[in-house]
């Protein structure tokens, strides 16, 4: 995260709203002005209807009740869309986590929306901005997976990706007729053959094949449509499907594995992806190596967008950005955080004195010993209280980029240029404030600066992202 | 069918649009002006986007491309709404039906959107008709079932209805891993433990389980949380579902089955029950045998209705509106056509004379002799061609209420009044003129005659069909 400090940013006002075709450039951007050369970030906000910080509910001015009330999330994803964002992306679990009783009661991440019902309504007060949806490879089935997202292409004009996710949540299984989560290389065995069959099914029809001409009686040419006939190791598709190749040919796929098996997957598949780099030098390895990967597969590098994750605190000052922070990450309950705290520590946090240091004679434990040395190394850093970092863990403990629109953008620009990624996923600290601050005073900023887009220039998803149409592999 | 000849409804204009709060009656009804005793039909859309009927697309002023074009949709339904239908049913299959070629390529039934995006995009264009989605127990999983149809009833202010099928189509096997279809009775008693299962999930939280309660930091109180801990024959799920209870409590539970264990699930579990009988007397047998077993199984009668399905065909006479059917009929390839007679046969039909007589020396075949005696009946009846049964048989086979507005709302009205229905499951022959002559001039009949809605009196699928919201199985 930036520690940078810069000049205070007054109210923010002159900032709000957008640019329109007015086109500012700082002297390090490559190109000329208004260059379709010079590289932009791109943004996509990664959404959990209360927040995903397990405090937000708490936050003044808090929507607790957005879990199930549309009107928040639509005014949420119109905000977002104003402000030019690539695309709106949905988390998602296929469980209640289990977490002690006494973490469960303070938590509102537990129930919301499903993704597919959600973004399709969304898709009605919405007309540019992408939709993306996780879904299970591990639960579901590919001929379902692959219909609902060309629907969702199709009802939206093209704007679906879909972003894979093996469910690593073991509580999950239970849901699914399993007593035991299925292990981490089948799971992305079967992923990678999920993948196949989707896509495989998503071009079941030419683009043509649909000729309805009521004067013959001809609707569709059976030569353009395409019978898969998969019969792999996990899976035995026939197809067609039936539904019309969707508008984008095939939703954008995103990735967020991080694991070995998780990037090459990404490398092979993904054109989006999403991951957690806890620093600057972290994100230029992850990024080198994927990328390098995707070559290795015989892909072009620009077709694969790598957005890290972050957490968006922006205030009037650093100083105002850090007690925001605080003020939210105080929010989460002690007794929800420390069971946090024990789970990163592989300890009972419990019986350490709240508001002293860490112990430093911690026993030898069985758990991770990067997640024991992170939590250790955290402390001692930014100096927190066991309280404090609890509630970091308990709230939010990915990156976080936290100052004020120009110090985030400095850090944001940075990272550009080093290639250390493509842009960012969004995170939200609290709603609506947290978002209004990244949507009305971070991303005019960056605008001013030509980092990032002042219009949508395309219809779809893909052509936000810069992202070809992918030929179908069975016409020409 | 009605063959009553009533006199011409003229240009229908004087019937356009909805009665407001004039209530006309008839002496037949029971009840005084306005009583909400008289018994009123229920009338929901059963659609295809551009018809269920297969010569559809070719008729004047069709819209071939509906199936995805959602502007076309959209019309549609919010003209079922204007007209105060209790619901829009989106049927659906999960495979492109295996058909002769000749057939596949006349062909518009094929591809479509999936209901869940679409019920969902149409919720937000929409503001009280029902949505009910087909959704089959054989080829999904309950935890995906229970929470989409939980969070389409929180997204669309509860209109959500579950439309439970089996999945007759033995094609769909083989686009789940599966070489053989289920077999009937093995459907049939999963379907039973799914709905078990679908309804203890959405049971998972009392309605008050979430207290959000800022100011100590307890979002919901565990103690009104049920795990399911579901262990049968055929599923393992354990809950709880990660979703609040729907705004109906549980969405309208809606059956199609006409077997014998479609009928006793039906009973047992159905509150609108879909179904096609071919006439009055199969109706009345129908209607009082579901009846009967719901009450066998501890239900009230009130508590389940019957809404047969019938195609729909207005004219400004009896001879008008047959002379519309034969024209959609004709639009139904003879390729196509005769194919469908073949198997409603089980004989080659291809080598009869088209515009002659069905032969009387039909061989014997193993093919169902209910369906080949039928096909005979209907030719004897009606008198017609083998290219026109043919037709009949490739274009819409079932039940058709056909005729003036008013020799129509006579026959609806003696169905409902001799017990053969609470009402209709309608069946658009052609879109968008059909629909327009079933919303524009034979609901203001109805309605003229006290028989249907002048409008919504409550704003969920449950208060327009008259149903109780469910009471919480493991909560007060």
């Amino acid at each position: 995260m930036t520690k940078r400090k810069h000049e205070e940013n007054g109210n923010g006002t002159e900032e709000n709203g957008n640019n329109g075709s007015k086109k500012n450039k700082t002297d390090s951007l490559e190109g000329g002005e208004g260059s379709k050369a010079a590289k932009q970030l791109h943004l996509t906000a990664f959404m959990r209807p209360v927040s995903l910080h397990t405090g937000a509910w708490r936050y003044p001015g808090a929507y607790p009740d957005a879990n199930f009330n549309l009107t928040h999330l639509k005014s949420f994803i119109q905000k977002l869309e104003a402000a030019k964002f690539d695309a709106f992306f949905m988390a998602d679990h296929l469980a209640v986590l289990n977490m002690p009783v006494e973490a469960l009661k303070r938590s509102h991440t537990v129930t919301s929306f499903e993704p597919f019902t959600l973004l399709s309504a969304l898709s009605q007060v919405t007309e540019r901005i992408g939709l993306a949806a996780t879904a299970s490879t591990t639960y579901d089935e590919p001929y379902h997976i692959a219909r609902r997202f060309a629907s969702l292409d199709h009802i939206s004009g093209g704007r679906a990706a879909w972003n894979i996710v093996t469910t690593g949540n073991p509580e999950s299984a239970k849901n699914f007729g399993q007593d035991e989560h299925m292990q981490h290389s089948d799971r992305y065995k079967r992923a990678r053959e999920f993948y196949d069959v989707v896509t495989g099914l998503w071009d079941s029809f030419a683009d043509d094949a649909f000729v309805r001409d009521q004067k013959s009686g001809t609707y569709l040419d059976p030569e353009k449509m395409h019978v898969l006939n998969h019969k792999g190791d996990e899976l035995s598709v026939r197809g067609p499907l039936n539904i019309a190749r969707p508008v984008q040919g095939w939703p954008v796929i995103v990735q967020a594995g991080q694991s070995d098996p998780g990037r090459q997957l990404a490398a092979e598949t993904a054109e989006c992806v999403f991951c957690s780099p806890k620093n600057l030098d972290a994100a230029k390895e992850l990024y080198a190596d994927i990328k390098g990967r995707a070559e290795a597969a015989g892909r072009d590098r620009s077709s694969l967008k790598i957005l890290p994750a972050a957490m968006i605190i922006v205030g009037d000052t650093v100083e105002d950005a850090q007690s925001k922070r605080l003020k939210v990450d105080s929010l989460v309950h002690y007794d929800s955080a420390i069971s946090s705290l024990s789970i990163a520590l592989g300890t009972d946090a419990s019986e350490f004195d709240p508001d002293g240091q860490l112990p430093t004679n911690l026993p030898e434990t069985n758990a991770s010993k990067t997640s024991r040395a992170g939590v250790i190394k955290l402390a001692e850093t930014e100096k927190l209280t066991v309280r404090q970092l609890a509630s970091r863990y308990g709230g939010y403990a990915g990156l976080c980029l936290l100052g004020t629109p120009e110090s985030i953008a400095d850090t944001m620009e940075e990272w550009l240029k080093e290639g250390a990624c493509d842009g960012f996923t969004c995170v939200m600290p609290f709603l609506p404030q947290g978002l209004d601050d990244v949507t009305q005073r971070l991303v005019p900023e960056l605008q001013r600066r030509g980092l990032f887009r002042n219009d949508y220039e395309g219809t779809t998803l893909r052509e936000h992202l810069g992202l070809a149409r992918p030929k179908n592999q069975f016409f020409e």
